[in-house]
């Protein structure tokens, strides 16, 4: 399993991604599953993946290799004049990939699916957040719902939920995603440390390196251990509910 | 969907189960998921389902036809010596259920799969818990794993995990299920009020009435306002992270 996590702010995006990766529960690996594109001035793309692993890595050597042979004719998503251009080669390439392991005799074709979230911005136009499936088309964040989840959504969703607000400062939005994550990870052994964050500011065109948290990263158990004890005060701030009968 | 959860404290057992059914989105349905027997001051049993309902709907008919007839040799929880034995007659009556819909030609026998609950207690024996599954076998709540869900499990699982403690009151442990549910309910449109709730002190071998809690219940409302606040709140006094880009 996976865990990916993208943020549409006012201020620009906001993206987490653990790390593991396995094939039965002894076969455990770490891989990233974030990756970045940057053109500075020009371009900025994030894409974080979630799904069967060769059919992730198969779809970003292809995405690469074209970026480096720009006279071929195949599109590269370095020279897509639109956000929307770069979502959909992204998400023809990963129908591809996916189309041509499912129809070369295997049977579990669905083993081979992975969904994808592309995020970021070209030069005069906005920042875009897309979520693109396995089938090839996508969707894309909009007011109404401004962050995506792919891979083990549900632990970690109440808490984006109940605290995402668009307005949110960067610092408050990676606290928003460490909690949104611990509870996941405390939940779900298929989801580890580390985890990758990106941080894009809206007009920047220029992507801050993104930095990897591990196990141990000081800010990241602080919060994984205060998120326990400010839940239990919030909690006990809660009325108790006067029962109907005595037990 | 549904959503299912038994708390064993040290005090007894608390049991919360929504209503919802659904067969399809535009099919859905109220049925109640809890069921309750009681023979005072000698045994108390409660049963929660999760699953195909007319799977579960039979399984319960089965236990109370045997019950009425006691004559018959078939097995009753009624007059079973132990809890142990209680939870072997409900798993084989589902396992039972289960095998005759597989069996009569339908394909889809996953679909007729059921998950039960089974908490209670009998006059010289301790308060147990068990989780049914439909294969017919079962495992009972210890001391590390004091609290057992069902149905849709992940979304009211951080909060379970975080604040549950087996010292509780049962008015605490109400709150705690009301926290659950209120999160799951906001997240999957297939769990839904109202609420069935069962307390059941320990060594009293006789049921408080079980209650429903209705989606304008005030203590429901107050708790499932009163969270998001207090969530925030929480989070807001966590330290925000120094990013180590400037973004």
């Amino acid at each position: 399993m996976t865990y990916c996590v993208a943020l549409k702010l006012d201020r620009g995006l906001v993206m987490m991604s653990d790390t593991r990766t396995n094939a039965g529960l002894d076969n455990i690996s770490t891989f990233r599953k974030m990756h970045v594109w940057e053109k500075p001035g020009e371009r900025v793309l994030t894409l974080m993946t979630a799904g069967n692993l060769a059919t992730t890595q198969a779809v970003i050597s292809i995405l690469d290799e074209r970026m480096k042979a720009p006279e071929e004719r195949e599109p590269s998503i370095f020279a897509a004049p639109s956000m929307f251009q770069v979502a959909r080669i992204v998400a023809d390439t990963l129908r591809e990939v996916i189309g041509r392991q499912a129809d070369s005799g295997q049977k579990a074709d669905a083993a081979f699916n992975a969904t994808v979230l592309l995020g970021g911005q070209i030069a005069g136009g906005p920042v875009r957040l897309f979520l693109i499936y396995p089938e090839g088309n996508f969707i894309e964040a909009s007011d109404d719902t401004p962050f995506f989840q792919i891979g083990e959504t549900k632990y970690g969703r109440p808490i984006l939920v109940r605290a995402f607000e668009r307005t949110m400062s960067f610092e408050a939005a990676v606290k928003l995603l460490v909690v949104s994550f611990d509870s996941t990870i405390k939940a779900n052994l298929s989801v580890g440390m580390p985890l990758d964050v990106a941080l894009y500011e809206e007009g920047s065109l220029s992507l801050g390196t993104p930095w990897r948290m591990e196990a141990n990263d000081a800010y990241y158990r602080t919060i994984s251990e205060g998120w326990g004890d400010a839940l239990k005060q919030a909690f006990d701030r809660l009325p108790d509910m006067e029962l109907p009968t005595s037990g």
